[in-house]
């Protein structure tokens, strides 16, 4: 006997330890008291498909019955995707300042999952990572179970949530592995132009530190803007771009995630290799609708698409005016994506402290629920998703503007 | 500038290094020249869906079918599975000596993902684990890339493949995290009797080691054999037990795994909380399978799963009867699962050096596909799949006695 345990003590691992969600602990702070003689109105949750308003494509659908009726596409695909599927998602992200064969795609469970595959390979204990601020919680999480620093660049408000060149400067060391960009931005709604995207890859390249573009709402751009793929605005700067089924098509339950190596100088010849040596740890996506995806692809039409755009630019317009009415709240006129920012001024308030007060306060008096910003580690502001339908978002604003009175000095 | 990176030098992570595929590793030695003057016939792929005899219940199609008609299963599940999902798990799982309820399961994205989870919860960097030779590869895969040591208490051909305790006991240290049973096993296909689990409970018990019990083959048991879930055989030692509907519903492509949380003692208060953290990170399986999970369970008739048996068991007579003549293999009888391990007696050849030397020749003379035991740590045995349909079983295992004859002194 080489162990003296004389009883059962179990911890977790430090990875367990580090795996919070920080949204989860601030959210459960929220859950006070909500007015139920209202019913409720979640601007929180960043899943299209909980209003309604929001289906997919019936061609969708057809897709993945014909695979369930082939009996043929229930089987392990192969660890980084089927040769189909690649294929596909090669074709529809290809583009000539970026060309992409299926050599360059890899299928993961969801985006989250090729998030945390990026991650992985580029990231090692003691290094860092920098990160968007506000920005997406999963990053940090992600970093953190594999205890990985992260460090903040600031984005500004008042330039269009542009990220603060010098301040992202001032965070690079020797050990940093990779910087992050989300473009279009969760929570931010921002469409980064051109040169900003270009002034980003400048700092990349002095510094020879590789991009993560979290691209999944890519196509999600309102009238004026313009998307542009972070890889096809370099030749030189190694990118990991990673999307998926979610967003686009409306399915963020169906797990369905991809990263694209954009890599034309071989320098990500040791990323390729790991990435593919990731990958046969955990198989991808479902194999249904992996076989799926070229139909997919393929039929759906157009016009689904622009349907989503033309439903979130009419909520858009919708939450500009109404907001910008609201005397101490401040939106931030989103570009894209699914999502609102509106700063706080706590200062025109009576017994407003703060961003994660106001959100509780507004549930329980009004029974709608936002997010704080500080959920995004950026206080002062709140987070709206715009995926409600028109009518519940009207409702919503009417209750936050009778909120507000009620609280303003 | 903090940092002074001339050039762009981008690394691989350790733990994208340590991300191998030893299975990868062999059967890449194998591929050299096939005959493809016969057809190829795979005994190596541990997937019944590929030779078109194992096809999935048409209800299994209509549940999914039902939820992609609802258009209310495409969005994001809670990060540990929908309650309606976990409920049917816990319910189709329940035993009065083992009881669960939805609680005590998390879904994950197949049953790697759950086997993942469970490495991660439980194992720290530097610890060890203690996993079956041989054994399935994942196991030890997922512990390296966590850079946790995986330790091989052996399995006893002659003794119908059970642990040496002794042995099991002489490898337990301060250090050990958790001792991994597989039960049914890949690949040996034995079917643990009740005293061997107990026997080895008793280690756990001894020196405070959980459990875990990899049981995705949890039905699949031959006539004369009986399967029990090792955490209804005590009352005492926390086990994480984890399945999928990969085997027995025949959809491993469908990437839909559980983990059933065994802990009547509240040893595993942390370990609960872990693996609900770790949840969050990744979410898990498909939505609309998901979904589907209640009428899967529910209407799935019971003789789908007594076909697949009675096929099985028709296979492993063929296969039994076909190798016991060959004179220089000696198989062992599977009592479950989908595979037979079959001793090469190499003293026997005049020209075959090893189990892998073997297998090589086999793929280059016969275009006959099996993994040879290296592949489970395992020299001097290979493991067939007992998948195939009868008659292409017949045809390989004429060919591989016609082989056996020629190379024999």
């Amino acid at each position: 006997m080489s162990s003296d345990r004389k009883t059962w003590s179990v911890k977790a691992s430090r990875t367990a330890n580090q795996a919070t969600n920080p949204i989860r602990a601030i959210v459960d702070k929220l859950k006070l008291n909500p007015n139920a003689t209202k019913p409720l109105i979640s601007l929180s949750i960043g899943d299209p498909t909980i209003f309604g308003n929001f289906n997919v494509d019936p061609s969708i659908n057809d897709a993945v019955v014909k695979q369930l009726n082939s009996f043929k596409s229930n089987g392990y695909p192969p660890a980084d995707g089927t040769l189909a599927a690649r294929t596909a998602v090669a074709q529809a992200n290809n583009h000539s300042a970026a060309p992409l064969t299926a050599h360059d795609v890899i299928l993961a469970n969801g985006c989250s999952g090729a998030l945390e595959m990026c991650i992985n390979v580029l990231c090692n204990e003691g290094q860092n990572i920098l990160l968007p601020r506000p920005g997406f919680s999963l990053y940090a999480s992600v970093a953190a179970t594999r205890f990985v620093e992260s460090r903040y660049y600031d984005l500004v408000p008042e330039n269009n949530w542009e990220a603060d060149l010098v301040h992202m400067e001032s965070l690079i060391d020797e050990k940093t592995s990779a910087i992050l960009v989300n473009n279009p931005s969760n929570p931010c709604g921002s469409v980064y132009s051109r040169q900003h995207l270009e002034a980003i890859l400048a700092v990349a390249e002095k510094y020879h530190v590789p991009i993560i573009a979290d691209e999944i709402y890519c196509d999600l751009v309102f009238k004026g803007n313009e998307f542009f793929p972070m890889a096809t605005l370099t030749t030189t700067v190694p990118i990991l771009s990673v999307g998926g089924l979610a967003k686009k098509w409306l399915v963020p339950g169906w797990r369905v995630g991809w990263i694209l190596i954009h890599d034309r100088n071989n320098i990500f010849a040791e990323i390729n290799v790991g990435l593919h040596q990731l990958a046969q740890i955990i198989l991808g996506p479902n194999s249904l609708i992996q076989a799926a995806i070229p139909d997919i692809f393929e039929k759906t039409p157009e016009s689904f698409f622009q349907d989503t755009i033309k439903q979130l630019e009419k909520n858009v317009e919708l939450s500009m005016r109404e907001v910008s009415k609201i005397d101490g709240m401040v939106p931030v006129n989103p570009q894209g994506a699914m999502y609102m920012m509106v700063r706080i001024e706590v200062d025109k308030f009576k017994d407003i402290e703060s961003d994660v007060d106001f959100s509780a306060k507004l549930l329980d008096e009004e029974n709608v629920v936002c997010l704080p910003g500080e959920c995004f580690k950026y206080p002062n502001f709140v987070r709206f998703v715009i995926t409600p339908t028109y009518d519940r978002l009207e409702e919503a604003y009417k209750r936050i503007d009778e909120f507000c009175a009620r609280h303003r000095k």
